[in-house]
């Protein structure tokens, strides 16, 4: 297949580039001692004893791991008395600068030095711009196993490039500790203005995006915005991309399908000329609502709102007509495993499996999608096909779909082994195992309050002393949503909403559902002049809801179902 | 089909027999009016205001449309100062007596005449041994509507024979209140002797069996025992029976299909000779741990423990087989209702639909099975065949099943209509509309604590300081648990117990799952004694039981699964 990907071959091999500041400073710092330095030239102190400094170790080595989410947990810093207290961002600001910034006191090191240091006996030797750190201590403790390893011996720019949240106050403070050197010859340039960076191709976004994070580009619509229209509008949905958005030639397009009596390559004209299947299913992101998990203690991944999610009717050719036609016969044993073009720096695709009789179900909906409400997909859903996979957490959805294979075990991805799953509260990243978890594929029942939003300032209908609030709720496998309850007593009195919902069978009802209730407020709620409004859906297995974050909480921040709960003030 | 059922035509018809109690008497009261008479002859007053009456009038006809389950909330009664006060058994004995008591004061009307009243405009007029009473105002605020109608203008007896629990001293004190008379030429005699009571013919049950109502009989086993076998053993499976057991010969069963081209009617040896199929299956009622829901507030149904589950291997014929013999064809809109031997007293079966889809679809396991644990079905259990419906409600899984149609609707017996549905906690009996709600189909999980039982003095294990829980967990649809935590400090510290579970797909995991847990005590915890245990499950869909009754509180007490919370001393 000749697909026109971002290329970051150039970064991985030259290691010559630095991608992420347009700045290229020579400042050199004094040679009284590396915290003094900091002191000096950043006007604030390494917070923190040495063993917490080993426990951003393994945070930040969590963060390479996962390194597409963001660090959620901030650090509080210690100033010196008596000095201007710097904002966060100008902290962050000169920290960046310090891995294009010669060390003096420090020796210097060729490129071919630092690859021989490539295993733990050898000490585990990164670089990052010009700098040169021996990240030993951090691989020990790496939650994601061999996963650091990757960069041993080289260079962490073009893994960096594309996990663009490692540029965090933290995470580059925590770098700079184990720095022990300068790299020789080392010319820094912005490899974000060059042709071949893997971010250059990035399409356009619809201004009202919320972005939780730029590179990979994860983005919300404003949730006020998102119950107005029972199909959401294709540049609002919200976008979850893991890696660069690929650049696809449909005339260029071919999918693999492996499994079954024969392989098979198909074009997107040969996808388009199956019959033609549509169905209404909202995907939904595994860590949807993670920002109020988060409250109650910190997760990690990508601060979503309660805007992780988007309906619409999607149309394509069914993967069990494919996959029948291919004579690949029901086992339940097997799985089917989804690659997208989307490359990360080790050239793996992103990847993704469900189960194969979710895949062969013609009840389970699969589709390879070339249509979203009715317009071809854009790039950042997936152009020219995706998976989709109703009922299904987001993550199994894999866009610029280009090769589906039936297997006898899970897709072996990342994403699919150790993310994605949940936890007991009480399992932290030192006890994490994440092959002793199961792999998310149907979501719990969930819903959110859209209007009013936190803190709004809602007028009470005159007639009735009444207040509307309208929301979505959907849950998982099919299971079509049979209430929705909202109370503002904090649960003395529910009232039930009404639904709008497609007429779908049970176990086929992949939409969400939005809803709409009054809610009467009370003379003293009026007088108090705050009210706390909380949701919950039930589906049609009678799951419900929980009440609240804490005994759901997982280190991964996915599965947020909590109660919905949103202040709001009476006018 | 030529079937030895339980009689009760000389009930319905005659009602010249009363038949709960052995007593014959004719002690004639003062004439100085009612409510001194009854503080005359039972030591007691009728509690309660005019209104107060009422509201037990509409829990009185909820209690004849839900007639087959028990009234839960009990009434405190005002005792006369200075008197001795009589227990509830003492008070209850004597109300026992009223209607088998003649009024002197009341004139006497003869059948034909009571006949007449038999609607609204007439007055509804209802016999009960020799006492008659008009229960007009009954009528009106019934939540079941016109079912309280098929007595009017004739004898309740017949139905209160199957509906026992109507002998409770709140009903009978309510239906005294409404006496207007006596019946002529009344012979009151005990119905419970004569060879045609529908109870006459009831198996013999295990005796550690617990009944939650005896007629009909409905019990579940010491929940100490539960979790101690994968396979609950038969006889001490929890029975749920809405009528009295059906007596059946093999020889005579036939079972009717109707549905497809052709209709056809089996015989067992036919059902035996199709290719047998096994499913290891939990049932649950709808109803489980009723009795923890209650205690928030109270709900009508049978007090059950957590007891009301059993998991079994059951083996039988393949619905989806015989339904595609059939040539039934896949058809979402349709539904299949089951219909089983035991009759009410109007002459209908009892009844429950599920949909076409869950029927035909192979994975979704239906079976008419003829044995449980490789045992012929025992006649509590449906002999000669039940419908199996995993990870459906128990009420859906018909016993005695003598019927199968395919329809455009759901079966529209009141057990599919009028009960097992979910509602909102604020949704009484006042407001319930029973047509708005879903019937319960597929169940949400749950999780119950076997061992330690509630008050047990727990030994703390001397070398390591941990205690040892037991218990079960299940989810419906064919999720499999994937879960369970327990915590002994209100959720502060979870631990996950090890499961033992069948090796099924997810979707089609229908067996339930025994789970132990250690759990560490704390030195605090030894010293103050008490520690309160909660247990809380994941499914599949990571669907999580709520932490609490109060939101999830309905009024028939039914799918009640929030936290298992046990309360043991540590020793």
């Amino acid at each position: 297949m000749r697909l026109l990907r971002p290329s970051w071959a150039g970064l991985v091999r030259g290691r010559h580039h630095q991608h992420h500041r347009r700045f290229l400073l020579t400042t050199s710092r004094g040679s009284n001692g590396e915290r003094e330095e900091q002191q000096q030239h950043s006007k604030w102190s390494t917070p923190g004893s040495r063993s917490e400094q080993l426990l951003y170790a393994a945070i930040w080595a969590g963060g390479l791991s996962l390194g597409y989410h963001w660090l959620t947990d901030k650090n509080n810093h210690v100033l010196l008395e008596g000095q201007k207290v710097p904002s966060e961002e100008e902290l962050e600001a000169t920290a960046r600068l310090w891995h294009v910034t010669t060390r003096k006191e420090l020796p210097t090191y060729r490129a071919d030095q630092v690859e021989q240091h490539n295993c733990a006996e050898k000490r585990v030797w990164v670089t990052y711009g010009l700098g040169v750190y021996d990240v030993t201590d951090f691989a020990e403790n790496h939650p994601g196993g061999d996963k650091i390893l990757m960069a041993a011996g080289s260079a962490i720019d073009p893994f960096w490039a594309i996990y663009q949240q490692h540029n965090t106050l933290e995470v580059l403070e925590l770098l700079e500790g184990f720095r022990i050197g300068n790299l020789e010859g080392q010319v820094v340039t912005n490899a974000e203005d060059e042709l071949g960076s893997p971010w250059s191709q990035e399409p356009q976004r619809h201004a009202l995006l919320k972005p939780a994070s730029k590179r990979p580009f994860n983005a919300e619509p404003p949730i006020g915005l998102l119950a107005d229209q029972f199909y959401t509008p294709n540049d609002l949905f919200y976008v979850r991309n893991h890696l660069p958005v690929p650049v696809i030639n449909p005339a260029d397009y071919e999918l693999e399908i492996e499994g079954g009596v024969k392989e098979k390559t198909l074009t997107l004209e040969e996808v388009k000329a199956l019959p033609k299947h549509s169905v209404t299913a909202a995907i939904m992101c595994g860590g949807n609502r993670r920002s109020e998990m988060t409250k109650i203690k910190a997760v990690k991944g990508l601060s979503w709102g309660a805007g992780a999610v988007g309906n619409a009717k999607w149309s394509g050719a069914r993967l069990c007509d494919v996959l029948r036609e291919q004579g690949v016969q029901p086992d339940e044993t097997k799985h089917v495993i989804f690659e997208g073009a989307d490359l990360d720096p080790t050239s793996h695709p992103y990847g993704a499996s469900i189960p194969l009789a979710k895949a062969l179900d013609p009840r389970g909906d699969v589709i390879l999608a070339y249509e979203m409400n009715d317009e071809p997909l854009s790039r950042d859903h997936g152009f020219p096909i995706r998976v989709i996979v109703p009922g299904t957490v987001g993550a199994r959805n894999v866009k610029w779909l280009t090769r589906i294979v039936v297997a006898d075990k899970e897709s072996d991805s990342h994403w699919q082994q150790n993310d994605y799953k949940g936890f007991s509260p009480s399992t932290d990243w030192d006890t994490v195992d994440f092959s002793k978890s199961d792999a998310i594929q149907a979501m719990p029942v969930t819903s959110a309050i859209c209007t009013p939003q936190p803190g709004a300032r809602v007028k009470v209908d005159d007639n009735e002393g009444h207040i509307t609030v309208r929301g979505y709720a959907w849950s998982g496998g099919g299971r079509k949503i049979v209430r929705v309850d909202l109370t503002n007593d904090e649960g003395v009195s529910w009232h039930v909403a009404e639904l709008e919902q497609e007429e779908m069978p049970d176990g086929r009802h992949y939409g969400w559902s939005l809803w709409t209730a009054r809610l009467p407020v009370s003379e003293a709620q009026r007088k108090a002049g705050d009210v706390e409004i909380w949701a919950k859906a039930v589906d049609s297995a009678y799951n419900v809801q929980p009440e609240k974050f804490e005994h759901i909480w997982n280190l991964r921040g996915v599965l947020a179902n909590a109660y919905h709960k949103v202040k709001v003030k009476i006018v």
